[in-house]
């Protein structure tokens, strides 16, 4: 079983990371990284550089499509050479799967219209835009669609996928293995459970990044 | 601030990947990926490469230093020198931490004699036999030393100690940004909350894996 996990410039770690650690504990489970170029590809914070040992053309029918989000995601938006490989590979995938923004990048390919679907919580208006039902749901099954809401979320799909794939005991024993037995020290990690102003604080920054991101190119 | 993660073959993706997600957004934050050597360190799994962009040499005074576990860490539990500088960068930190059996890195160097401490739940009694009084709990405090239990434990950790950094006000911010309002589709996290059999499974299977480790090194 083939899991083939998306890397590009600028993506954020956990969103990889979060199903690369469950996904991966699968038996059977043969998993590559893969980009437009091998090599390393830094993530949105910078100081982290993560391997893609094939390119796109390498990976032409994996079981699994992981597709990450973080800011990068947004320069890729209009890269047709991406979307017609994500259109390539899930003709094969059993499952096609995201997790953050990385949904905005399978809506773009057009995988997403009519379904239901989810993504961090500040591209959900977004993920709309592209056809989607957007729901404010942590992990959302359409099919062989599997999409997961921000960066963290992608632990939690992972088991609820692992458990589809393999049984209840399988991804019993990844969680025990990985001792996810979350105890967040606050409660503040939706949009309706953090403190207001917190929430409108970071929906105004995103609006600003937004901005910056979609104008030309910043200086560097 | 500087935040040190070590690296070194064969750790676990997620003890780096947890700490790095929510330390590394603090505001002045700036991370360094530290290993023996500089370039790709493979995971536990092998089919993935995190980079190294420093060698110990480089970093001397960090002021949080990450050390995270994973099966590689049997190999330099006897590891003199990077103990040593273990212990020079800890008599700088404000800091030091670790997350999964990196704590037996850190006893192994001789911090944690006396001292209350955590480690994955298989761990715990080698942490004992390292001078550490091992708790069940998944994040301890102890003084400037905090460990986290297994794997998923150290995004707890990151921001437990975001808090204590920048205030609750910044840590729940990096909580919503990261989207952390976790949803296990099962809870079997710990040793106590999973099915038993599944725990007795994990536990004579570490049995087996750790014996196989600890004698003379295995063919490739």
């Amino acid at each position: 079983m083939q899991i083939a996990i998306l890397l590009f410039d600028r993506f954020t770690t956990l969103d990889a990371a979060g199903p690369y650690e469950t996904l991966s504990r699968l038996p059977g489970a043969e998993t590559v990284f893969v980009a437009e170029r091998t090599g390393t590809h830094r993530t949105d914070l910078g100081s982290l550089g993560m391997v893609a040992d094939a390119v796109l053309a390498d990976v032409t029918e994996p079981d699994i499509l992981v597709v990450p989000g973080g800011p990068g995601q947004i320069a890729h938006m209009d890269n047709g050479a991406l979307h017609e490989w994500i259109r390539a590979v899930d003709a094969h995938t059993t499952w096609t799967t995201s997790v953050c923004s990385g949904s905005l990048l399978l809506g773009a390919a057009g995988l997403l219209k009519g379904r239901r679907a989810t993504s961090h919580w500040l591209a959900l208006e977004q993920l709309r835009g592209l056809g989607a039902e957007p729901t404010g749901e942590r992990v959302v099954f359409d099919g062989k669609y599997v999409t997961a809401a921000g960066v963290s979320s992608g632990i939690d799909m992972g088991l609820a996928l692992a458990g589809r794939i393999a049984g209840d005991a399988v991804a019993q024993s990844i969680q025990l293995g990985i001792e996810y037995d979350p105890q967040p020290p606050y409660d503040a990690g939706s949009p309706d459970k953090a403190p207001a102003e917190i929430t409108a604080a970071m929906r105004e920054l995103s609006r600003f990044v937004l901005a910056g991101e979609t104008q030309s190119a910043p200086e560097k």
